[in-house]
């Protein structure tokens, strides 16, 4: 049977570091020196607690996270946290909070905020397709909002934030799921960020969330323990058993940035290189691949596009399955392509597909 | 370095079962005929469309889980379910929710209910210290309350029910967390059961609860998406992106229960072996072991029993610990010893563990 691997665009669960997943699958059985596998460890463990510690040092170091943030290791995904965000900060609030709706996600996001009190939109891109951001002076910050929330980067649309939008002195609070560790960031300027792992730094089923000790202290009261930040800040990540096995390759795909990357502004120069192969034969394709997002708006992480139609779609992808390209028929809300070329896709993944790309148009333009 | 197994008491994450560790550690790298790891597939893909499947066939087959009940997969483990089972159904109940506190986890499971609406306890252990489980006779049922809930298994004081508390017509709920798939169930009797899966069946970090589509029926409205029972259901627990690698695990400790050991009516066979070789001896021990729990009421799965003093509790920690025998420290709640021995306990380990405690009684008694 075959067990090589083939080149895998999936938009998460995603690639992962080929020495992050060598070393996890020798201590599956048996982590050396512990006699039991990762999966059978008390996370009450001193080697829980040295995993669960470099995981953390590993993010503070990358990402320099000051000493007045809390890193938290959380479950439920990126969508729990669409309801956590509210539950401990609109909830009760005089004004409602605010929300940069700018794809798919940011809009589940907003659903789950309305629960919890009144929202308004600083930006809705959703009558133009969501193909871009919006300029900071476009965005309408109302006073006295408890938070603005925004989705750094939109996998479905393909768009991405460049840099934080302008909110003054309001709490900032962002969706970093698809594009967290894809780059530095000043994490100083965010009030709380999360990050469901499964794009760029580990397995599904675990979250990460930064936030600012200040700012959660600000949380409704009476909250449900599991929802609480601040137990969950308190009890540093162990109120009740945390994804154990989670937190370990996090700890894992971090020590591999840290050690073999060389940290964030090497991956993000990686990652820019990776991107403008693809972007750079969708512009030169004379209009044979359509990209999704405008140019200025257009994602690091996902690379959308469209082919002339959907029979000729089908036939890109199925030519790609043959050439062990996979992963790349594009969200079933919006069809067409994408590509998703998280931190862990090697660069040659990449120029294998543009080259099929650039085949593929001299063979059917 | 030292890869060999030792012999793990934890009382979760636990052992699990060598085969199933194995073939994990074969897929991690790659799965054979997929070309990614098990960590790297997407969630919508066909590779884990089986999984899943699997996953639950399985459980259905072994616990004979009638058709109009819905099997989900959930993150958050028990302790999420304290709160998701209040918000489902107390919130705008018109009468109080019924509680059996009979240890740790079911008075965790009160303090959240008590969040969503009044609680009445049917039972309380705690006077006695939670050392054993009510007669029904003991149990006073409200008219007209919406469920009651019940621990079947407390792994702190070693209690469990052997047989499900008599409550009428009215819809059971049970934390079934630490003896979920020990033994058969009738899961007829139950409206809703949760177990987190670090137990019996699984890593930490998958959450598998088991409900009757009608009580699904009476949940509240406006329920956050990722807290609606009804949601999880609809969308086979896919609404987000599930915790995949535990569902894969769960699959495969479900086909190891199914093809090594032959169904629950072998494995709780087996339990029962186990808990005796342990019971014997410290029934036997004319006090120098005793025992935490009732005769009655102790629990097959997590054996609690304190020596003379702490210091000599010490000392059998320590000793055992160089016989690598590991995790018999009892909960830092009430001290005292503790062998959890969850299914995936070879028979073996408990032997050696109960050699031990005759023959360091022969030295210390």
């Amino acid at each position: 049977m075959m067990t090589e691997r083939i080149v895998n665009f999936s938009a998460g669960p995603a690639v992962l570091p080929e020495s992050a997943l060598k070393q996890a699958q020798r201590d599956l059985f048996a982590l050396p020196g512990v006699g039991m596998s990762v999966l059978e460890i008390s996370h009450r463990s001193k080697t829980f607690t040295a995993i669960i510690e470099e995981a953390e040092a590993n993010l503070r170091a990358l990402l320099q996270i000051p000493d007045s943030y809390h890193i938290l290791f959380l479950q439920g995904g990126a969508t729990l946290q669409f309801s956590m965000v509210p539950m401990n900060f609109l909830r009760g609030a005089a004004r409602p909070a605010t929300y940069i709706q700018s794809g798919s996600w940011g809009t589940k996001a907003v659903k789950e905020a309305k629960r919890e009190g009144d929202v308004v939109l600083a930006w809705d891109g959703k009558a133009q397709g969501f193909v871009r951001i919006p300029r900071s002076e476009e965005l309408t910050i109302p006073h006295g909002t408890p938070y603005v929330h925004f989705t750094s980067n939109e996998t479905i649309e393909g768009v991405e934030f460049d840099t934080e939008p302008a909110v003054g002195n309001v709490p900032l609070v962002c969706d970093a799921s698809s594009d967290f560790m894809s780059r530095p960031l000043p994490v100083e300027e965010y009030a709380l960020l999360y990050a469901g792992a499964q794009k760029n730094i580990g397995p599904a089923g675990a979250t990460v969330v930064i936030a600012r000790d200040e700012f959660l202290k600000q949380g409704a009261a009476n909250l449900h323990t599991m929802l609480d930040y601040r137990v969950m800040a308190a009890q540093k990540s162990l109120y009740n058993t945390p994804p154990v096995f989670g937190i370990y390759m996090i700890m894992l795909v971090t020590r591999w940035l840290r050690d073999e990357i060389g940290g964030l502004e090497n991956i993000e120069a990686q990652n820019r290189r990776k991107a403008a192969l693809l972007y750079d034969v969708i512009d030169g394709s004379h209009g044979f691949y359509r990209g999704h997002a405008d140019r200025e708006s257009r994602s690091v992480m996902n690379v959308t596009w469209r082919l002339g139609d959907e029979a000729l779609e089908t036939a890109f992808l199925e030519e790609a399955s043959r050439r062990k390209l996979s992963g790349l028929k594009g969200h079933r809300s919006v069809g067409g392509c994408r590509a998703s070329i998280y931190n862990a896709m090697p660069v040659a993944g990449v120029e294998t597909l543009a080259g099929y790309m650039t085949a593929f148009q001299q063979q059917h333009g």
